[in-house]
C-alpha cells in the first residue's frame, strides 16, 4: 500500500481517487478552491461537484493542510486544470521530497517567444531546480463515467518507463486501462489539441441549430468534416512538436468524447449560433474554458512561427479560424474549401 | 457539359446525382435491382429509398437499358456495394470506350490466398484487359446528407492525378469539397475498415443496454476506449498496404458518422446486448452488411499472414474479437486489457 496525494480536488482529481483507492491505497485529496466540496467529502464522503460519493476512506484536505497531506506521499496527483499548472509548479514542486513522480491531469501547453510549443510536463522539468519525474495522463476520461467505474483506456507519458510502470502498477484496475509511452510530447500535443478542436467540430452543431433552429436533427457530414480537419491539423502539431504520429489515436478518441457533451461543445454550439465571442462566454460565465485558452496561445505561437517562415498558417485553416471568431470578433464562416488537400 | 452515368441507384450512388446536376452535367443513373426507386425518379424524381427528389433532369434507366445509359458517358460512377463490385467489374468494365474513367463509391478490399489485401480499384485495374483508370471517392458522407447538400468533405483517389483533377472540376460545389490523393491503398483501406471498426465501437452501446436497459444514458468512455484502439490497429492495417498515414484522417472522420447511425451502429449494438450474431442477422434480414463482411475478410487474411509470421495477430485484438463473435459464436467480452500498449 502507497500514499497517494491528489492535488486539486476538481472533477478529474477527484475521479482518480476510485483507481487509486481500488488499488488499496491511502488516498489524499487536497482542494485548493473548493472548500464546499471538501467539507462534504469529510462529512459525507459525497463530492458535489463531481456528484459521486468517492470511495471510503479518502482523507480530505484544505489547502492550508497541503503539507500534512503531501507527507510521506509516494504519488502526487496533480488535479489542477491548465490555468492552475503555474501555481502547481511554484507551490507544491518544491515540498516534494526527491524520487516522488508527480502524474498529471492538466491538459495544455506552453510557448516561449518565438512561438515553439512544449508540454506542461517538460517545461517544469526543464525548470525544476531538482530532479523531478514528471508524468501526466493522456485520452478520453469523461470524469464522472470513471467513478461510475466505465471502462477507460488512457495512456501515462513520461521520461522514464520504469516509473511509468511503477505508477500503472499503482492505479491499473480492471476498469481503468493504462498505455505507457515516453512521447510526451506527443499525447500532450494530442490532448491538449482536442480541446480546441472539439470547439471547432461544435460549430457545426451551432451553425445547423441556426439555420434549422434549437433542438433540430444534427447533421453530421459536416461535423466529420470538421473532426477529419482536426485531426489532419493535429497531425501536423504533434510532428513540429516532435512527438509520435501514434499519439494521434489519443486525439481521436478524446475528440470523440469531448464533442459530445460539456464546456466544450457548449462554446463552440453558442458561437456557430451566430454569437460574439463576448456574448457567448457571458452565457457561460465563471466557466473554465481551456478550449479558448488553448486555441488562442497556439495560434500565437503558429503566427510568429509563420513569420519567420517556420510553419505555414495555410495548414491550420480551422484553428486559424477559430482563433479569429475568439479573439478578432470574427462571424463564424467555415473555410471548407481550405481544407481540400492534394497528397501525389 | 459533360455526361455523368451512375450505374447503380442506391443510396450513395443516387446521392452522387445532387453534385453532378448541380454542375449541369447529363446524369444518368441506372437501376440493378431497385426497379421501384427507378419507376419512381421517371414519373416523380422522387426516389424512394433515399427519400429525396433527385434534381430535375436526372434520367433514370433500368439495368436492361445499361448500353443506352453508358453510351456517349464522360464518367462512369459506381454506386454498387461491395457485394457489387465482382459484377461491375464483369459486366460494366469491360463496355466502357478507352479513356472514359470510373469513379467508384463501393468499399471494400480484396484478399488472395496468401491474405495480401488489395483495394477494390486497384484490384480492377490489375486484372484489366485493357487500360481503365479507377478512381474512387472515400471519406465521411451519409448520403441522405448529400442530397440536402449539407457541407460534405471527402477525398478521390486514383493513380492519375491529371484525371482525378478533371473529375474534381466536374463534381465539386459549394457543399462537396473533394480532396485528391493517388494513395489509393491507404484511402481505400481507411474507409473500408471503417465500417468493421465502427461496428466494435457499437459493441459498447448495447453492452452498456444490457447492463442498464435499453434507451439509458449512454456512456462514451468506453466508446471512446473503442474508438481509439480502432484508429491504432487501423493504422496498422493501412501501413501493412504500403499506405500513407496520413490517410488515418479519413478513417477518423468516417467512423465518426458511421457510428452515429445506420445499419453498422444497428448490428453492433444487437451483439453487445447479447444476441448472437445469428439472433443479430434475423432482426436485419435482408440488410447488407459490409461491415460484417470486412471484417470476416480482412481477420481471414490477417490469420493467413499471422500463419506465416508476417503479422501479429496480437496488434489487431478488436478485429479478431468482432471476428469471433460473427463467425466463431463467441459471447461479446471486450478485450480491454489487450489494448494497452507500450511505446518506448
Amino acid at each position: 500500500m502507497s500514499i497517494i496525494t491528489i492535488v486539486g480536488a476538481g472533477m478529474m482529481g477527484s475521479a482518480m481517487c476510485f483507481p487509486a483507492c481500488d488499488n488499496g491505497h491511502e488516498v489524499r485529496i487536497v482542494g485548493i478552491h473548493n472548500r464546499e466540496s471538501i467539507e462534504s467529502v469529510r462529512a459525507t464522503g459525497y463530492h458535489t461537484t463531481l456528484k459521486a460519493t468517492l470511495p471510503e476512506g479518502v482523507k480530505a484536505y484544505h489547502i492550508e493542510e497541503l503539507d500534512e497531506a503531501l507527507d510521506g506521499a509516494d504519488l502526487v496527483i496533480s488535479g489542477v486544470s491548465s490555468f492552475g499548472a503555474k501555481w502547481f509548479e511554484e507551490t507544491v514542486l518544491p515540498k516534494l521530497p526527491e524520487g516522488v513522480p508527480v502524474l498529471s491531469v492538466t491538459k495544455g501547453l506552453e510557448a516561449d517567444e518565438y512561438g515553439n510549443l512544449t508540454s506542461f510536463p517538460q517545461g517544469m522539468m526543464n525548470r525544476a531546480c531538482k530532479p523531478v519525474c514528471i508524468c501526466a495522463i493522456g485520452g478520453p476520461v469523461i470524469s464522472f463515467e470513471l467513478a461510475a467505474r466505465k471502462q477507460t483506456e488512457i495512456a501515462f507519458c513520461g521520461p522514464d518507463m520504469k516509473v511509468l510502470e511503477k505508477i500503472k502498477g499503482m492505479l491499473a484496475t480492471d476498469y481503468y486501462h493504462i498505455s505507457l509511452t515516453k512521447d510526451i510530447a506527443g499525447l500532450e500535443c494530442a490532448v491538449a489539441m482536442k480541446n480546441a478542436y472539439a470547439l471547432g467540430v461544435a460549430l457545426a452543431i451551432g451553425l445547423n441549430e441556426k439555420e434549422n433552429g434549437i433542438g433540430t436533427r444534427e447533421y453530421y457530414n459536416p461535423q466529420a468534416a470538421l473532426f477529419e480537419e482536426s485531426m489532419r491539423e493535429a497531425i501536423k502539431l504533434i510532428q513540429m512538436m516532435g512527438g509520435g504520429i501514434e499519439s494521434i489515436v489519443f486525439f481521436g478518441g478524446d475528440l470523440y468524447v469531448t464533442v459530445f457533451g460539456g464546456r466544450t461543445r457548449k462554446i463552440g454550439t453558442l458561437l456557430g449560433r451566430g454569437l460574439t465571442y463576448p456574448e457567448a462566454r457571458e452565457v457561460l460565465t465563471g466557466v473554465t474554458l481551456e478550449s479558448v485558452a488553448i486555441a488562442t496561445l497556439v495560434t500565437e505561437a503558429l503566427r510568429k512561427k509563420a513569420a519567420r517562415g517556420e510553419v505555414d498558417l495555410a495548414d491550420f485553416p480551422l484553428l486559424k479560424h477559430i482563433d479569429e471568431i475568439i479573439n478578432q470578433g470574427k462571424q463564424v464562416s467555415i473555410p471548407w474549401t481550405d481544407f481540400e488537400k492534394v497528397t501525389e
